[in-house]
């Protein structure tokens, strides 16, 4: 999960206005929400924010995993320009796990080092997923302060195969998951969510007290396996464990909006809540969350993969109770925010995000695409509400066979394929308005599949021809490479001994 | 789509309060309204009226086809005992279709008849359903006043093999669908719904000019297959015409509850808008609409065919923005209606109805099962979050292989069967918290599945040993008994002539 709260200059030309804006990142499914009709209608702060703030009904993320879909929110550009993509195997989803090599190259230029342009502190709270190595620290992107981790929160290991993940205090590590943060796999009790509320309490005091304009990404992951929520929480949802992070976190949700009004902040601060990726259906229903009506969940570019749930909250600015049907997407935040400050993105480089303003303030409706990639395939593009499908893949047999699923219970022929099928000569065509569960393809023959195909194929076209992959970041892992002696760590006792440096090509399976 | 509204006696010993209410019963899926995750939030009236009044989440039809439920709405009683199901065949679903020969039995007590005691007026407008012979007709059991049809309004007919729908104007037809009343099968324009909603409004204003009490069963059938809607609406939803209809379903339901209000008798006026069975994924996307996480649809005793979208309102009396978890059943509205009009159940049989005022009023959770019937046989039993499938059976092999599909797009493994499977020893257990979607059946070794089902186990004995199944009345079909001269078709010369009488087994499929 993830909040930046923005504080900056609305208006440089009129008065120095601090505005605040806020994100919440995290792993749930677009159905996990109460307003978005999870059954059991357990999310009652989210639901206010919605009902206070404006709700996009039509939100997407950068891609079905988590590491390419923040670094996209962080920099306002698709994982396959940044480098958050692998070209080990086609179509293939890739992160950072400890033994990647890869991380944020330094050509990219990250919204926290923008907005100190415009004076803002940064801070991150929570997991950065960028890369773990030191070149790839948040404070050397950007950032002024981390109370968190660099990777999933994956363990207990055993020290001498893996280390366990460290926690970060801003440069040096504080301790390690399982170790100094227990987290109790049979439990699933941590109290992690609790600590990272408290700090980002904290930070937004000190910011109001200092008068400090401020960027909070507040990047909580409770909802990703290991599911995990405080001992206060554990058992109170009729969802179970899952369920119990989801209140947890709603319940931090609520009581960070109470904190900005109390301090009297909140209609300077524009706060937005969203997911980094769709619903771990492999993991349900312990550990995984629901995309409602939707097709198959993460890893997947079907919208269960990559819808999300979407709000935009910023009390006396968005009037209240607004849904949107703007094709929206965690890049936006980036342009969104740097408009907030009064910067520009900048113009060296193609930016992806576009500025959710005018559609948050005035309720306009932004004609764009949007991209649907799978490492370094372009799967499929949405324009309007058609999506076309240029291949289409759940997982391999092979993967399937192992109870691996990607999409359980759910089946639709030729759709959710267990083989990579290609599709780009006659793209299969979805109305997401009439079904948006991606269950009946549109007839190629008929009128409206040949003008919807023909229009989107106009915007692949010209997607592909301007576009300029990264050096791709995720294809070497390294044992040697993973955080066996982060920095801080001899303070505390905790350096490990690295096994010696032997590079491979990592393997991507999905 | 059914509405009712009661007005009456609230207390009967403190002061003759006219207390109305109001239910709208039609067919669509829990999935199918904004405040419950539909994708494209098109239901603005419906959700408000949940703003202002009470959603329940956990609330079921009393059979996944439509004639039963409205039986069993009526009676307060299911189907298996008030006539409404078939032996014809195990496990299988019958309805009311022109040439039935029974309908709902003179020995039931109908909801309408009860408040006559209590001097209401009562009326129905659209779909009846429960019998088209004489002998069935609504006003020789309560009703007083009739606009509407006594069947679905499939056709056009050719009046020689089969007659088109007549629509009644209270005991005389007033003439028939397609003929006289349009529905434009290429276009799917029908003003029928405005018809309906104009009859409500202006019963309504007739009842409060002459302060008598009311009951107004208002089931309408636009989003019921062939679906339909009047020119204003046609193309204004991103759903289709099946979101057409919903529209203007939605915007005729704002124009009573204002129309209430209007009038000043809402805080007199008990209004309750639930569904006679889930979305028919059959007619899907372009006339079924959606079950939103749940598991299949109309037709089958998963979550998607029997739990409901549904919605108490009473303004004054029901505290806004409420949520129940109550576990309710169509069948409670009669046992409510008759606690509003301050009228006791009938005690001489066994209502399966529960008064839900206590849950409305003050928030109470009454502890009751939930019985799914597929015709004659007790498919499942949900007891708090638990659910126990003792027959799974979603249809043949023979239907499915021509495209007859109740879960399109949904499969699991041992659950959306299609060859009837008994599992009366060792039922499928699910916990519907965690596992809405029915897709991930308790292991059978379980200390928890083993307590659960031992619960619900002796819920189903003793549900067993105390029941009186009624007469079946949905075994025999005949042609001659077809709406081939309605009473009033020699005014308007639309009398046809009858074949001669051959009755049959009527043919249930699924």
């Amino acid at each position: 999960g993830t909040m930046k709260a923005l504080r900056g200059p609305k208006n440089v030309f009129v008065e120095r206005t601090l505005t605040s804006s806020g994100v919440f990142l995290l792993q749930m499914g677009w159905g996990d929400l109460g307003a978005l009709g999870e059954p059991s209608k357990e999310t009652p702060n989210l639901d206010q924010m919605a009902a206070e703030g404006m709700l996009f009904l039509d939100f997407y993320t950068a891609s079905p995993l988590c590491s390419p879909s923040r670094a996209a929110l962080l920099t306002g550009r698709l994982p396959v320009r940044n480098g958050f993509y692998t070209t080990n195997g086609h179509a293939r989803n890739a992160y950072t796990p400890q033994d990647i090599v890869g991380g944020i190259p330094d050509s990219e230029l990250l919204l926290p080092e923008l907005l100190k342009k415009a004076g803002y502190t940064n801070k991150i709270i929570g997991k950065w997923h960028l890369g773990h190595r030191p070149q790839f620290h948040p404070l050397r992107h950007g950032f002024d302060e981390w109370f968190g981790s660099p990777n999933c929160h994956f363990g207990p290991y055993d020290s001498s195969e893996r280390p366990n993940i460290p926690v970060y205090r801003d440069w040096d590590m504080a301790g390690r998951y399982y170790e100094d943060f227990k987290i109790d796999l049979k439990t699933g009790e941590a109290n992690l969510t609790q600590l990272y509320l408290q700090e980002a309490l904290d930070f937004i005091s000190k910011q109001q007290a200092s008068q400090q304009p401020f960027f909070l990404y507040w990047a909580i992951d409770a909802t990703h396996a290991p599911v995990y929520a405080s001992k206060q929480f554990l058992g109170t949802s009729q969802r179970g464990l899952y369920g119990d992070a989801v209140r947890e976190i709603d319940d931090s949700v609520g009581k960070i909006l109470k904190h900005l009004q109390q301090l009297g902040i909140s209609e300077n601060t524009f706060v937005f809540f969203t997911s980094d990726n769709g619903a771990a259906l492999i993991s349900a229903p312990k550990q995984g969350g629901s995309n409602g009506p939707f097709l198959c969940g993460k890893q997947t570019t079907f919208e269960g993969g990559m819808r999300e749930p979407a709000i935009a909250w910023w009390p006396g600015h968005i009037p209240a109770g607004g849904v949107s049907h703007q094709l929206g997407s965690v890049m936006d935040l980036f342009s969104t925010s740097l408009s907030l400050a009064g910067l520009q993105p900048p113009s060296d480089r193609q930016i992806d995000g576009i500025d959710l303003l005018p559609v948050i303030l005035q309720g306009k409706l932004i004609d764009r695409p949007i991209f649907y990639y799978r490492g370094n395939e372009l799967m499929a593009v949405r324009a309007g509400l058609y999506k076309a499908h240029y291949w289409t893949w759940s997982n391999s047999w092979e993967e399937h066979s192992k109870g691996i699923d990607f999409c359980p219970g759910q089946s639709v022929a030729g759709v959710t394929t267990h083989t990579q099928e290609e599709h780009t000569y006659l793209p299969l065509l979805f109305h997401l308005g009439r079904d948006p569960g991606e269950k009946y393809p549109l007839s190629f023959a008929s009128e409206e599949y040949q003008q919807a195909v023909e229009h989107i194929s106009g915007l692949v076209q010209q997607h592909k021809a301007t576009l300029v992959p990264g050096q791709p970041q995720l294809n070497v892992c390294d044992q040697a490479v993973m955080n066996w002696a982060p920095p801080g760590c001899e303070k505390l006792g905790k350096c490990l001994k690295a096994p010696e440096s032997d590079p491979k090509k990592c393997s991507w399976p999905h």
